[in-house]
């Protein structure tokens, strides 16, 4: 049953393994292992153009009560991805530029928080990237305890701490801790797969072709007029 | 009732009057054919500043399921747009920087999907348009037959192919073929109308007065105070 | 009950107030004033990068009619801000280029609007800012009154005619008018006090011990593993 | 291009066929015509336990203005179910127990529309069924024109004067006019079908043996642990 | 700016006149106002088949705080109306049987409330009626302060204490103090004007005749196919 | 990495305490440990009044696809939930008729769905109920393969095979198996607990005094007027 912890060590993947994520991207990342980990659609990222991955420091925080925050900072370590689940539906801006300047001074890459932001030109000077559901300039209070580095939900996909968050501007994906080197071959192999693919696409070729598709459909009753 | 069909020809309206209703917009096409043709609101492009339009080749494809879209590739020349439309509601991302590079390739112009789409960041990069419900990196299938080139309801508005689709920042507007020339000249008036109003409003002239309404929001009782 | 007028002169706050307000941006302003004022987080601006404030010059329009917008050109003085409320929920464009070429004439700096616009291409060219609840193309008509320089309550605030709207990245905040100049203070205070924090963040400094959270943590039962 | 026109008369089904159609109600009919037609799944009784189906006297509207309505009621005959289709997103109440009185005197069935209704009390009261997108007691205006009896579109499915509403608790179907006949005949198949098959799950035969799942699935990979 | 207080006191209309209201019920009197005051449509019965009306006693609430209601529940007498708005979009579950217990024991009629509430099976066996945003059993905290019987805005309306209440199976709406005597007389006879063309249009006649439509809308151009 | 699995033996809790659970509700069971576990606000019972707790037996299937529902009936048992979340965003109607007739041969209790299901009228009637995100006649394939009995994210919550469903007319919670019996003797207290106050409110005492509020408000700083 529920109980408010901080937990200070999580395990964390190679950083080279997540700079390879990275450079991969949530759909590629997501298509490798198998279609799955990826967060809600609504979670868009406030400006274009980053791409990043990196562990995720998980908070569970109550609705419109941003304390944790403050709290999970102290157990960041660089290149962490700060993860936020409120506990109940919350639009409200948690995170400002004072919570992004600590973070980044820990060396921390991004947010990434199923709720509401602020400050998002400064945040966007300071190239610090957030992915949210909201922009919201709504204050959050501090009066409640939630969890540090504990399981949580995250639009609609569980994330625990220490897991890879890889975001880009397609989205975000979750990749678990034990799975990181297995899905970086797969993307790796997926990527030159593709690679070949695009240029054959590029020069005219057809996917019907490239994929032999044309038997399957005319046998499933597919007409042409 | 239903059955799967792919036709491979459609009408397609002179190019010239295609790039003239690019010219003009979707604003003020939607105005020059009376207000009729607007997709719903929440069509947006991926990324902004593009002004286009096209014949439809139109795709009905089921939920999940993107099969249909290199079954169109085919059919498509240089100039089309495709449109898709899923049977059920569907965020899916149908549609990634593959199939766009296969289009690309072939000459069309760009993507109008009531789902979603993936890869964004590439498809800006390659400066291939989209206008979609979503952008979200969920896989599809290729398991389930759909047509295309058959009538689509795609974001409240019926589709038929060969049907001039206009795109830009304000959305998407679709224009009947045998209606295309027509509205090509309504729409010419229209702006050469707009151009005389929006030099004498820059002016500081009142549109109370260029459009004379003060007269009849008198008499229908509005009160100065 | 409701009767239809247009007040031609309002209350608008010192020009220098208003400047400041801008400066300071919607966060700081709607916590400098206990956390009031802010308009519902669907209202976006159509481009980013802008900050404004300046008195509102309010208007209740009827869901799908505009004309109470050309009525409202006219009472307008620069450094105003055009404050759309429809009676019933409406994502109909209501405004467009040659509205703002209008108001531009007349200095008006921005629209803030609980519905739709469009012509949001050419209105960033222009330099003329929107918030607003959609970008739709659907046109509206002229046929029934409303009024202008009356309360209005626009996406989930009371807006008073001359009451300062302030708006950037992250929305849009209202200040009374009799309250401004107190706003103005706290605001003043509130930045130089984060400015402080801000650099002491930056150094590394922990909020934790900035702001004396651990003991009210551990005494509330937060548990360190 | 648009113009306003009410049409007198239009095709309507056998009546016996429409009686048949609303015995299967939608969901068999949906299946029966190769899972087409539904009108979007908002589109929600103001209560429960109806199921009708008749031709569709079909309304376009503007947003907030129900005066086609009025037009429409003289063109219905009885067991008509009337169908509208705002012109742009509205929820206003656009229907009432007034306009539900003069419909029920000439013997029409119910109300489809993708917008808002009032008075539900009254309407369950009177037993007069309405499907629609939401409650709301906003008003109306009688301002602006629309058409009566012209294809729309109606909840992201398009609906031709006379094409047969199918409507129960689980939302609403349309049927093409020409396709009446051949879907009750599939429908009625499909019941008897399922009779059997419902005969057999009440008796505990599992649908893994009466559809043969087990090899495909096998085939396919599904492991048992 | 924002501080935090308790009204005892509030003025109360006539109870005679909130009996007559809540005969005429919400479409009526919002009519019979102007068409003004109607809350947001997603504001919904959490059973059907109440009218009522009475004066709000008003609860501004942090997000997912419900202390004030506590606080709430001393200063109200028998007929009123809770009112609870809270500061920013929340639909934990606020309310249950025991503060409607404790209300009850007052004489209080109901909750309107623009955010969520729980134990709606027991609140209506209790017969106490809820008018909500959303059903929801989020708990919710007791931590910070907020004011009774202060100006509020629900659901997209202005609620002073003391204004009345009207709602049933259409909605809320909200009737000035000031203005309740005035809209009783007005939708009194508004309800006896509607009772004649109800039994007009009941034995038949159009109100394309009684209203006398028919020129008018030959002079817009409306044309009978 | 996915693969697709279907496990045929999950924990099951002891009846009684499901019983237990059931009688409680979901609000007292939530409040009960500690606030979590509940799904989210949109899943809402086909009809009021019903009731229940039972183990999960969980389904992880494709958007528009019911194929593992059917295997999942094969393991089963009598006071089984069946709790089936898609792999991306789907309202399409997963479930019906012939499938609660197979459900109910084998005594499961319910449904828990994140998608659609339609045939609601017959559902009622046959008393089986089922809480879901929406009602839609719309149909599914059965054509890929998901997994039955493995973690899945339901609306929200992770829910593993043999967690307790807890469902009323509030919503759904779920109970980890290996807290049932903790959360059930809390519960206990609760109701208990609860039982006295609402007796002592029903007499008119207030909160206020019950949970001696009034001097942590008053040192808060509310002031009473």
């Amino acid at each position: 049953m529920s109980k408010h912890v901080c937990v200070r060590e999580i395990p964390r993947p190679d950083p080279a393994i997540a700079k390879q994520l990275a450079t991969y991207g949530v759909a590629t990342v997501h298509e490798a292992q198998g279609r799955i980990g990826l967060l809600a659609h609504y979670m868009r990222p406030i400006y274009a153009g980053k791409s990043i991955a990196g562990p995720a420091v998980t908070v569970s925080a109550p609705p419109g009560d941003n304390w944790m925050l403050h709290v999970a900072v102290e157990v960041c370590k660089p290149g962490d991805i700060l993860v936020v689940a409120p506990t109940s539906p919350c639009v409200d801006g948690y995170f400002g530029d004072l919570l992004a300047t600590s973070l980044k001074a820990r060396g921390v890459q991004a947010l990434v928080i199923d709720a509401g932001v602020r400050d998002v030109a400064t945040l966007k000077e300071m190239d610090f990237p957030v992915w949210s559901k909201a922009v919201f300039a709504q204050g959050t209070i501090k009066a409640s305890l939630g969890s540090v580095n504990v399981p949580v939900i995250c639009a609609a996909q569980a994330v625990n701490p220490g897991d890879i968050i890889v975001a880009d501007d397609d989205g975000v994906c979750v990749v678990r801790h034990a799975d990181a080197a297995t899905v970086a071959d797969a993307a790796a192999k997926r990527v030159a797969n593709e690679e070949d693919k695009r240029r054959r696409l590029a020069a005219g070729e057809l996917g019907m072709d490239i994929y032999k598709f044309r038997d399957k459909l005319a046998e499933l009753g597919l007409k042409y007029i």
